[in-house]
């Protein structure tokens, strides 16, 4: 079947239309007609080659919301006018240590992304949510609740899932203290999610003119990072920083203002940890700084059903799909609060 | 009471033979005839102010081996002729989140050194283990097997704590896997431990001459870190990563080597880690690079039990106190296997 897209055709060309082949139904594929598909980081970095591994054309988008159309002959989990979601994964090897572990996004024979990845069946390369539909394996197909703004659920299936990981796995709840560096996708989503599960939130910013909307987002309490007495009142304090930042920066100032054994952990940055990090902080309080990838299928829907008890969705710039160039220049200067979302209807 | 010491009295001489007055007991002390003490790299930081924050003179030495020989009116747990030990700390303030979770090692209020610490009830600065006594607050004394051998215990106190906090705080034991990096008094006992505690051992070294020892002191395997190939084996392999090497050092070759959820431990050295730590491995696979210090009173009283019962103990070069110099200039070279023991009856 063959469906309209946008796709990349070159790391310096715009995104232009295109068109793809959905496959046909195996047994247990669920085919999808997409309403809307947020716009990540990663599929600029995608569109442009930035990490070097692009294979052209690509179809980015991995914030996926919307109906099912029809399923595969064995699919009993999903029916016909489903509103459902897909993630950043479509496919895993469903038997390593990972994946017993409905954890995989650590697949340790390496999962399937949902565009550039080749598919382990027929060899193909996957193509994402900028399209008007899309067939996947029903275990990668999220449920959505009917309550959630399908625009706005959206980036739960990404900045959603990656800032929520990392506060279940470290146990993030009542009394804990967790801050956020960052005020993007992600880190808007980190304030929200933590808040709901019963955390006192910080956010750190470098700009006195977040502190508004941060707490309008869920933080209590915004700390200027560039101010040292500020920074000083919070040594000892965190149990949890969720570092959102997607570029090299210097993670030392924030380690003295995690409480003995506390963990920094990046999830927006992919690189060296540059300037060096110190140890000094680390083994003086058992101090860790870890990294954490997106999320299980298993804990994204957790965390669907979750957003959905308590009405959480990403706040969005809904755009049309001749739009995307503009936004990706946008998101590039972070102008955008806080995620874009493509109507998938303006493909047609 | 003065004793018999031997003090550094500045960065750039020898230790020299130096009377110091150990105090009158207060109502919760114990005193100490000191049989054995320890030689930790921390003594000869300190002696030389590697560290930048030493007061002259300083009497090192805080892995101690001794019998009571006197305890103060409120003392109910030691009498005269216990044997015992002393570590790293002599004090806390016994009433912060971290000393109320026995973990006075990260005392938020600073805990007290065995050695160039200011003594909290009356400000003079504590001297440590190289010398005929010494004079401990009973909550910071430890009970040591009698089935021990003393000398090989003196290591216990911070080598064996040191090694043993991390290995009990990450949860290690049979079907654990674990690795070390770094074969020399950290290194030793976390082998033995970790082994005794039913893990599967792995010693990474860059020398092959270290196989055959490695091996009696309860590792299983050894892999030469500058073989890549042997280090691609044991991709995604370890739960836990002990590096106990004491300088700068890369530590990039070792992430991959961690299972998915596992940790690096650094516990041996302080400052930057440099060359460059890289996020990636962390991020895709939850990865993270910790540090620990020692250890607590109560863990250390269980590790002393644990080593009593199987019979662990440090393999040492005991010494006398005369030759304290030399073997500060052989520790620089790694000639030890795998740590000195002052016999403190040398002092008289
Ligand atoms: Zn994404
Ligand atoms: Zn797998
Ligand atoms: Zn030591
Ligand atoms: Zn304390």
């Amino acid at each position: 079947m063959t469906v309209n897209a946008y796709a990349a055709t070159a790391a310096d060309a715009d995104l232009t239309p295109f068109a793809i082949d959905r496959r046909a139904l195996r047994p247990d594929d669920v085919a999808i007609d997409i309403d809307f598909c947020g716009v990540c980081h990663s599929d600029l970095h995608t569109a442009r080659n930035d990490w070097g591994h692009t294979t052209y054309p690509v179809v980015p988008g991995h914030e996926i919301i919307g109906r099912v159309r029809a399923v595969g002959a064995d699919v009993t989990g999903f029916k016909t006018g489903d509103l459902v979601g897909v993630g950043c994964l479509v496919d895993s090897c469903q038997h390593c240590a990972a994946c017993d572990h409905d954890e995989e996004q650590y697949c340790l024979n390496g999962w399937t992304g949902t565009y550039g990845s080749v598919d382990k069946v027929d060899g193909t390369i996957t193509h994402g949510g900028y399209a008007q539909s899309i067939v996947v394996n029903d275990k990668f197909v999220l449920r959505v609740p009917e309550t959630l703004d399908p625009a706005g659920a959206a980036p739960l299936l990404c900045a959603g899932i990656t800032t929520w990981s990392p506060l279940r796995h470290w146990n993030v709840g009542k009394g804990s203290k967790v801050a956020v560096v960052g005020l993007g996708g992600l880190g808007h989503m980190a304030l929200k999610l933590a808040n709901a599960l019963g955390a006192e939130v910080t956010l750190f910013s470098r700009s006195p003119s977040k502190v508004e909307d941060a707490k309008r987002l869920g933080a209590h309490k915004v700390v200027i990072s560039t101010d040292a007495d500020a920074m000083a009142e919070v040594s000892n304090e965190f149990d949890l920083i969720i570092d959102t930042v997607p570029y090299v920066h210097d993670i030392n100032p924030y380690m003295p203002t995690l409480a003995y054994n506390g963990t920094l952990v990046l999830v927006g940055y992919l690189g060296p940890i540059d300037p060096v990090l110190n140890s000094v902080m680390m083994v003086l309080g058992r101090r860790s700084v870890a990294g954490s990838l997106i999320g299980g299928i298993k804990e994204t829907q957790e965390m669907l059903e979750f957003c959905g008890a308590h009405g959480i969705t990403s706040d969005v710039e809904v755009i049309r799909i001749e739009e995307i160039n503009a936004a990706y220049e946008r998101m590039l200067k972070s102008d955008v609060k806080y995620r874009f979302v493509i109507d998938n209807s303006t493909l047609a």
